[in-house]
């Protein structure tokens, strides 16, 4: 186990770049550059220099699932037989893919993930066929998100 | 309340496209366009269309929050005095910058959150201070992340 | 608290006649009498003294709320600030025209109710503006139906 | 998994017909005839048509259980060893006439029950000799209904 | 599994001896003779009525288990692996003769028992070595009676 | 705060006299010391001895409460809204007849009583109308004996 | 919220030293000094870095509180009506000398408490008089250290 | 079993060495006996007598773990698949440095540590490679202090 310092300095133009970017990832560079009053040549250095930290970790579009029919999301705590079995089970959950977080955390489950379903009869298929039947799974608990209100990034 | 059937029909050129670009939102659309087959415009077509349709929501710089210093992700349950405060607790919820994801749920709580925090220490000033300042919150259950191994979009 | 012995005898052509109509409440009585090999009359004056016992409470159509677009069905444990306020509670919980069920229960609710919604956002509506509106609800705990395989009177 | 949508259009007269036949499903049709004003004919041919759609499921006659000695209703909460054995599990359920529903739930319970003894002794019967004894039920959780407030379909 | 009524008539001179009997077993039969006014004849005559009846069970000593050194009273929830071993692990709580109570219940544990013992190290000893060594005993949660404020029969 | 040591010396002679009369409180002294081979006389002084030391606390005679309908055993855990109402609240549970234990426990709930009614429907008037109405009482938790096997005092 | 990376460097004689300190306070530097084969000098000059390094915070002796008669160690997690009355209820637990730790806590308490009583009644009298009367304390829930098998501090 | 009345008589001169030893390990006897006004000769001698009698128990230097990079400490509690296996369980809890006390407790686990970790994700690490690999554990519960308001001996 090792503890890095990971913790880098940007400053007031850093965020301003990125706080555009993390909102529409297609917005043309020129646009921000006239923006904030710098060459696009040097936001793109500072690009290349916030990518190069680890701070920019990519771009992607994203999707309403909704539209696609996925209308309900879940939380699943799942107990395990023993907790040694933690990593195989992770291994078989990612093959699931509707399970799009899950987490190791404290209190009283041994993992806990996000899963998202087109309905409660999808969700219970999911939940018999595939969740429970992965080796080691002893019990789960699941509860559903009725309504979601906030969903963002962390803010810089 | 009222169902709309907001399925829509997509084919698998469209699919093909938007694996890509969720992938990676700034990849050139000629380079798509090369790979799949099509012209560029008939590219730009179907995005209009997939945008129009409301699948596309946007697009987004994705960040690694650890290279900032936030290192302890947490959940928290809330319980509410009176679930009639629920709209108003949400909108405080949605002041403080650290909750990333806030839900109705079916269960025991009123409200369950997502919070990224940079240490534990920061985890109990939010907790002290701004969560459990709220008016109508008179209990909270809290666990932490202690590890990540699943974080993504749906399938398409 | 009187507790009279309300058992009565009833003989195995009582229970043929019932069996056939709690299956099927429309079922001509002469058909029946046809089967059992006594006249019409004799089934109903059966059928009287079944009545006037109070075993025959009544005939119901049944039908099936899925059609109507009913698809989440739930329960729901409720806890009250005092248990003093039970009987109010039920007096508004029966105003809520979704709540087919409701019962006091031994265990850590006060209140547990069955609850036939159109879908999850229909569930949420009749939580928050609704079950937790009553004067005297302090927490709800739900659970959701995700698939139900037995549904049956009690077989005589 | 297939979604058909199943809501159909039922108008006015749809309604006073059904809801007369749900509070009393021997009413003779022409007596809703004469208070409809439609004749016997047109009802039948509603009916036909409300039967081919699905809504109607059905008539039956109901009683009540307490007079032939059934006080004690209780739900029960099933854990299961592997949710894997759920199917099976729900087919013992099902010979246990006593059983009246038998739901998947969301929640940290497998299985959920609702079930009509003559008394408490004879719960436990149940519980200890005929739940408890199936395959893989691995605990259970009981409560019991002190008593009953709402019991009603859904209206229309 | 029958019911039989057994319930009995008492009257109001049978209450009187009953309640100074249930006082103090050992009180002269005529002093309570000469109190209700009745010969000590009638009484006896009574007080054999009443144990026929079965309402009389016995009489006892009681004592003071503090003078025997046992100040710790825990209440401990059973959970068994299969309710199935319910009677066999019954029968292994009495023989251990500081279980003083044994119950069924609803709820989630399986048997409930009353245990009284020395002290603390004396309830641990028993926990790990008696209780948990029963067959089928999964796991026990206890909770100590720090005081006991009411220790009474049911009046009569 | 005074820790006495209670602990008495109590030879093997005074054992047998004790059980023989924890079993049957009416048992003839002369019986009791012909078995033993002393003097009735002696057995006399030991037992004054026994009851000075505040071993023996008195008998009672023992009845069987089915007989008098009373049917249905059950534990309560009672969450007081302030633990400093405790002493109150017990003094109202002792007005309580049904109420025959009490204590102050480990664990989650403020209070523990054993209370003992005629039949479900009593239970849950005592719960509605005299336990719930305790001032302070917020929530109580019910669970059901279904069935009582073992019910003695400390053997000595 | 500052975070400053306080961890330092200590060798292998620092190592050597503060065991042997860490275990007996009172062993005298020449002894230690002998044994490394440093001057005691030199152990000063350690010593006085370690402490002002912060990481020598103190010594003490160590006492057996079971031979003051305090035998009853429990752990009583905290749950307070609002958790902006943390600080608060913190000054008034160190109020009370038989709390030896105060946490706050993740999970489903609000604050948890280590506390060492003489014996189970010294512990009630201290639920209810002292930590139960502390304003916003709402429930507690308590349990006992039957016995404890490893106590000490952190190996280096 | 035994119990010995271990609690010993101190005096007042007694109380105030030990208090200011308790505080400081290493301050000089002959401050103390100054401070006192009895010579260093009687201090000693009080000083053996109360390690004669076990009180003192020895002295030790104290550290901040924080200082070594130690700094999130949890509470697990631990479920054992069979309570039998507690003596092996706590026997291979001692092989894990981190773990700085474990307790038998009442309520619904069978052991409960404390553990102090570098971070949460060490914590994951203990948890899920060492202590969760102990056999016999079947499921844990933690929860991390996420500040610590109070820590010191019992004052006497």
């Amino acid at each position: 186990m090792k503890i890095v310092n990971e913790q880098i300095a940007i400053d007031g133009i850093d965020k301003i770049i990125l706080r555009q970017l993390m909102d529409d990832a297609r917005k043309p560079i020129l646009e921000i550059a006239r923006q904030v009053g710098i060459s696009g040549a040097a936001i793109h250095q500072r690009l290349r220099k916030l990518e190069k930290s680890g701070l920019i970790t990519g771009s992607k579009f994203t999707i309403d699932p909704k539209i696609l029919g996925y209308n309900t999301m879940a939380f699943i705590g799942i107990y395990l037989d023993r907790a040694m079995s933690n990593p195989k089970a992770v291994k078989q959950l990612e093959e699931i893919p509707e399970v799009l977080e899950c987490h190791y955390t404290t209190g009283n489950w041994s993992i806990f993930i996000k899963i998202l379903c087109k309905n409660n009869e999808h969700l219970m298929h999911l939940l018999n066929k595939k969740v429970q039947a992965i080796d080691g799974v002893s019990r789960t608990e699941t509860f559903i998100s009725l309504n979601q209100q906030i969903e963002r990034q962390i803010q810089i």
